[in-house]
């Protein structure tokens, strides 16, 4: 039988192919079904008739047959749901609708995140180089540096100069009679020239960065004027390295055998974002002359071409993990050539420059010393949680499973339309359901699970390991094992889906107390706490306390960030102060390695409980 | 009529084609014949027969029919001239024979040039980088650095590492418990990492450099080991560009097509040289750390890929003359992508690289202020000539035409095997020459020229105007113009092959005459002559002086330097106080357009006689 996997959803179905009574057709069948089965929304409006095109997804890896005459498009790979049969192969499907919002964004925030003034580090300056003249000792470049050195406030040790721009520099000088635009960025007290413009032309004024998260599963990318700061488009894409394996493990594995492909896959995808981006908003890519990157350990060194395998051998020490300087020519990121490209550093093998990036979004990274203590949590399949003050902060990382994004739970789905993200019973037991966007239920995702297990083991149908007791036992199915409860007719969680969400909150519940018992404090000197990730958009946070996944703190202790890595990666971008920062905040986190510190494997055994041993903590 | 044009001597000749009997085949004629006719001297021990293939010549542009089952190499275009036929097109036919050695060369005086430091500035370093250590939170990277900072003594602001350095990093420092080899330099207080090797090899402690000299004609390369200094191999080959051009104009108008070509050009040749010479002597081109490059300000322009265009449109401003630093991937160079690469700066639109090079082998270079004045004279097509001490250097270029190599002079022909460099007529009107190696006489090299007009105006056989009088009628044919005098019953010196020489010698003298007057000096203030170029190695001093090349000035205050655009490029190879000479002095050159200065004129007519007219400068 076939395996159908989904992303971003990390879900994996077996189908049973249908035999068509002509003899001679293979057996086939649908994939809208497959998905269906899955839990994936999948929106149809057209009722699959493959008119809308609502319902397009990309075809990852693995083959399907596709309806003859129905849209597609080859290059992309992108096929209609509703028009495509599963065959007798394995098939990894992505899903394009929503692909972005879904992954939560800065779209209300922007305004909170500009608290700094703009400055990407990479200026212009009108310059007037002084007439050729015959016999003076001067060349074009003396004229140019003349020019530099007179007309800039700033003082340099040297001048550098890409050898393709000294090559156009004497047409450059003399289209205008010597009036040119001089693009460039300071690295080390020696100015860098990426670009020599026209001064005559309109657009030239404007300046363009791309901001980039990469994303083990998706990549996503900012397209900005990196003047005004203003956020031109938003993309986001599967990242092309998934047909090298799904998770970080598999991709050092397949790295070891060729990592070089990795590379270009994951460029493949920046690229085409870069491209689609600026194509569609008119932008020369020439243009855009900074690049700002956020991506974990492991991505940071399959992009930069560096064999990510002693990542994971003892004493898993990474290749690097602040990256040096690089432009975008070095890196293969296809935007002006000597665009500077900055990425945010690692700190360890797990904690990487998506979390560092992503503390830019709260007070760690401001000077001022009163910020109070921090719980930053980035919660997904790995989950990250730095804890700290502007004079300490200690990170680690947990392997929290797929659970809190709906995957390892038989009808979990992402929060999507059609997720129940809301449940509750009623005193005649009811059951009462809200859906993200009240759409038809398809699925539940990871704050309905929240949700649904806190309404029941708040009246008694599960007990504090999870199981369920005899209450509603007309909703119970107790059969066969895994027992299950019906949510809807269609709609169940069973106690193995139950049980893998305690694992999930277990660790990092445990991973909190960890870090907390290094530190010598408890929750209760925790002034705020910061939850980046999708996950926390509709997230009860009675029902969180109620399950053990969040201490007793006050709710307007809780702020809820969206992605921080690109939005980290954005403030890099336009902010050479926010760069600086970034450096210097990583370089004051102490990594700790759960699985090498005492008592986290007591902690982790304590939170397998609803809420925990210790009642104490959630009252 | 084909013309066929022979190199380096850039003599032309124009072909009768010799129809065979046979109807069906093409018209033809013997290469060989066409040389001969040329006064190109080529050995044939083996009689034409094919055999000892010391004939061998390359075909730079044109076609020629080569005997079938004849020796040839047809990725390099070399074929043997005996075995080849003009067929009815124009052919550029490159001499291979002697092109090195007759150039000149510093064999002999290698251990003149190096009283100085060996110190090429690219320097390795065996290191032990701390053991990686389970969570010491420093990255692979990092313990390079702190390996570099505890064992070198110099400060460093900052370092910079390729990124394809980087990738292999975690595979370097596993492979011997932390033993790396670095090889490194300095640029701006940055500490520029070129690669990083295995300390286990035994062959790693060499490094090697190339030093490159552009010509406009020939490409020569010196393969050396940079920390001992010791020259490796040596070798010549035609410039590729000559198919786009045979002198820096028509190579300026070609750029104006299709710079990219000419770069390509070069490179190729240069690339080549280096392939040659490392492969022969079983050197890994990764193991090359540095090139050192001197060439004219045209070839210095095409070698980067900068269209020349505006170096001969008025006000003749170059793109550049201090060339900044670029690395050999940046530049093209197939060495280690990560090598510095140096250029020898130009000074003006015609005194460029290879004569700022040059001055590394004068005392113009050197640091002590009583070295007195020198008159450095770089003669070829385009004669060079610098005029100074050590506060203060005047330049200027003049074109004296290609008479001084042979060129332009109907039997004249380069300073090789069978060239009359001698000439005198005995008390008995005998006339007594001597040829270069004593061979048979194939024509008159430069220095022979100067001997034999030195000795027909001592003898009353020529006038000061160059015009045979009524001595010796018996050699002299007056029956139609140009009339000639016969030096042998088959080679001739014209009353226009005498203009010429006259035109050429007059240019140099009165652009030497022009210098002066512009320092306020004469002749006589001059404490040393330094004559660079092949010219000068058969010159006779007394001869020189009739013919009112060179002033009255005693004959040990001339110094013959040979190529000294490769010695100097070699020199500023294995030194980087010879680099940071060669551009200070570059700085002091005040460069002087004779076409501007007034007086030329004036001084050029009046070096048209024998030997001036002003006969007060040669008593």
């Amino acid at each position: 039988m076939p395996e159908i996997t989904f992303l971003p959803q990390n879900i994996t179905v077996e189908i049973n192919l249908q035999t068509k009574t002509n003899a001679d057709a293979a057996p086939r069948s649908s994939l809208l079904e497959a998905a269906r089965l899955a839990g994936v929304s999948v929106e149809t409006p057209c009722g699959g008739a493959g008119i809308c095109r609502k319902c397009l997804v990309k075809i990852i890896s693995g083959e399907v047959e596709v309806k003859s005459g129905s849209y597609k498009n080859e290059k992309e790979n992108h096929v209609l749901i509703c028009q495509a049969n599963i065959l007798d192969s394995d098939v990894t499907v992505g899903i394009l609708s929503g692909l972005y919002t879904e992954k939560g964004s800065f779209d209300d925030d922007i305004n909170n995140i500009i608290d700094f003034e703009i400055n990407p580090g990479v200026k212009q300056i009108d310059l007037q180089a002084a007439k050729s003249n015959y016999l003076d000792g001067l060349s074009d470049l003396d004229r140019l540096t003349n020019a530099l050195k007179k007309t800039l406030p700033d003082n340099f040790a040297d001048i550098k100069i890409p050898l393709p721009v000294l090559n156009i520099l004497p047409v450059k000088l003399r289209q205008n009679n010597g009036k040119i635009k001089v693009i460039y960025y300071f690295d080390n007290n020696i100015l860098n020239i990426i670009s020599i413009e026209n001064t005559e032309k309109s657009d030239i004024n404007n300046m363009y960065g791309v901001a980039i998260d990469i994303g083990t599963t998706t990549v996503t990318l900012w397209l900005a004027d990196i003047i005004t700061g203003e956020i031109i488009s938003k993309k986001t894409d599967y990242n092309d390295q998934i047909e090298c394996g799904l998770d970080v493990i598999s991709r050092i594995n397949y790295a070891q055998k060729n990592s070089g492909e990795l590379k270009r896959r994951v460029l493949k995808t920046v690229n085409n974002l870069i491209s689609q981006t600026a194509g569609e908003n008119n932008i020369d890519i020439n243009r855009i002359y900074r690049a700002s990157i956020a991506g974990n350990t492991v991505m940071t060194h399959l992009f930069l071409g560096i064999i990510p395998e002693y990542i994971r051998l003892d004493p898993y020490t990474p290749a690097v993990f602040k990256v040096p300087a690089f432009n975008s020519l070095e890196t293969g990121v296809n935007i002006n050539p000597y665009a500077p490209v900055s990425f945010a550093p690692s700190v360890g093998s797990y904690v990487g420059g998506d979390i560092t990036a992503g503390i830019l979004s709260t007070p760690l990274c401001k000077d001022e010393d009163n910020s109070g203590i921090i719980l930053f949590l980035d919660i997904g399949t790995n989950g990250e949680i730095l804890l700290g003050r502007d004079d300490f902060i200690l990170g680690c990382a947990c392997s929290a499973g797929p659970a809190f994004e709906g995957g390892g739970i038989e009808f979990g789905m992402r929060a999507s339309s059609g997720a129940i993200d809301d449940f509750k019973i009623d005193e005649n037991n009811n059951i009462i359901i809200k859906t993200v966007n009240n759409a038809e239920p398809m699925g539940i995702c990871g704050s309905g699970i929240i949700s649904v297990t806190a309404e029941m083991f708040r009246r008694g149908i599960i007990d504090a390991a999870g199981r369920f007791t005899d209450k509603m036992p007309e909703k119970i199915n107790k059969n066969k094992k895994p027992y299950k409860f019906y949510i809807t007719d269609n709609i169940t969680l069973s106690e193995a889906d139950i049980d893998n969400f305690i694992r999930a909150k277990g660790a990092v519940f445990s991973a909190c107390r960890t870090l907390l018992n290094s530190a010598g404090i408890t929750f209760g000197d925790i002034d705020k706490i910061y939850i980046a990730g999708g996950f926390g958009k509709y997230l009860n946070i009675n029902d969180a306390k109620t399950m053990g996944l969040l201490p007793n703190i006050a709710e307007e202790k809780i702020i809820y960030l969206g992605n921080t890595s690109i939005s980290g990666a954005y403030q890099m971008l336009i902010s050479e102060e926010k760069r600086r920062k970034v450096s210097e905040t990583s370089e004051k986190i102490t990594y700790i390695d759960l699985s090498g510190e005492t008592g986290y494997m007591d902690e982790y055994i304590a939170a397998l409980f609803i809420p925990h041993t210790d009642i104490d903590l959630f009252v």
